[in-house]
């Protein structure tokens, strides 16, 4: 069966305080959009951290404090070259600057990762879930470089109502074979898909992909932090 | 507007000398579907390195064998843990065990990579635009492990009639601001989004992603290739 993937349009600016998830069906109903059973609502994070008040005051052209900040919010710094910092964030996520991005922040503003953003997905999803009465997973994104590739994608960092990785462990392939793959990141695969049609320019904050059809699951995206145990490129 | 990512069924096992541009197109008359201007046509490299022959021959208990083909096919060993090597391939890409893969290759054999599935990719665009008349993008995936992040998810190896990087220098936020983030990894985003109706275990080799309006372009998976002098993590 096909797969949908429908962007939420009109949502606007979000401030402090705000509901994102009646912003959400606030701008669904404007485009005449209903959610259904098994629909995944992903969402960047920027407007949930601004929902959250996670925004901080810094001028474009102050790199100390922009530096300070990013420290504040790092667990631990793997590596530095120039103006871009690798950090561990408190979540376990690594991710350039821990996440302190000025893009869609407003003027002297920086955003922040949400503080739990595995909570904030699942408050969202609450909400909507009470306000419809379907069956819902929400996934909060955030835009991630990666070591080996060029250019950047969108990730999970917040999930609520599935499991982010498939566990494909004993599945068998179209001949038999056990499957070498053992656990795919589908929330991960979830969230680039998403941002297909969310883009960074366009002010479009949210998407809802229609037609995955995964189990019900109560997993966390802090499930998709390899342990550093397991990690040869520390 | 929406997208649609519509998986092409029926594909069949596939054997050296197939053209895997007929054999996608006659799955998908089969189900009454035609493409349309800007569809890209996502295929697992799977399908494409059996019709290109890419098959050794491999025990599946035999991890010397195993060892001795990857090495083959890698142009360097990056780590080693156990069974797992993680290697860069003579395209540049990173990942383990050389893309050298038993999953869905039957009993006693691997599939390699395709030697070169940019080429590939581009072949197979041509095969379909000649036969179609629309105009379409192409794009070979693989499905690779991230460092950091746990779970697999499938990634662009070629690509043919688009950009695979999508270059936001010089944009603006909503605000007017500059984006920091400068090239989405726009193939893999397509990549990733695709395997959300692929699969490893379905016997999908194949989907088509709709409504994406990507200009034309020339560009070549390689080109998601972070050169060495630029990466962090090696």
């Amino acid at each position: 069966m096909a797969l949908t993937i429908i962007p939420v349009r009109g949502v606007g600016e979000v401030s402090p305080g705000d509901d994102v998830a009646t912003l959400l069906l606030d701008a669904l109903r404007r485009d005449d959009l209903s959610l259904v059973d098994g629909d995944v609502v992903v969402v960047t994070h920027k407007i949930v951290s601004k929902a959250e008040g996670r925004i901080v005051e810094l001028a474009d052209d102050d790199p100390d404090a922009h530096r300070a900040v990013v420290e504040r919010e790092a667990a631990a710094i793997l590596r530095r070259r120039g103006p871009l910092t690798i950090t561990k964030t408190r979540h376990g996520f690594i991710c350039a600057n821990a996440g302190v991005d000025r893009s869609n922040a407003g003027p002297g503003r920086a955003v922040l990762l949400p503080v739990d953003p595995d909570a904030s997905a699942h408050r969202i999803r609450l909400r909507m879930e009470r306000t419809t009465g379907v069956r819902l997973a929400v996934v909060v994104t955030d835009t991630f470089g990666r070591p080996w590739r060029r250019g950047l994608v969108d990730v999970a960092i917040g999930v609520s109502g599935m499991e982010p990785l498939t566990d494909l462990r004993g599945t068998t392939d179209t001949h038999g074979r056990v499957l070498d793959v053992t656990e795919v990141a589908v929330a991960d695969e979830v969230a680039a898909a998403a941002d297909l049609v969310m883009g960074k320019a366009t002010g479009i904050p949210a998407a809802v992909v229609r037609g995955l059809h995964l189990g019900v699951g109560e997993g966390r995206a802090t499930d998709l932090v390899r342990p550093a145990s397991e990690d040869l490129f520390r």
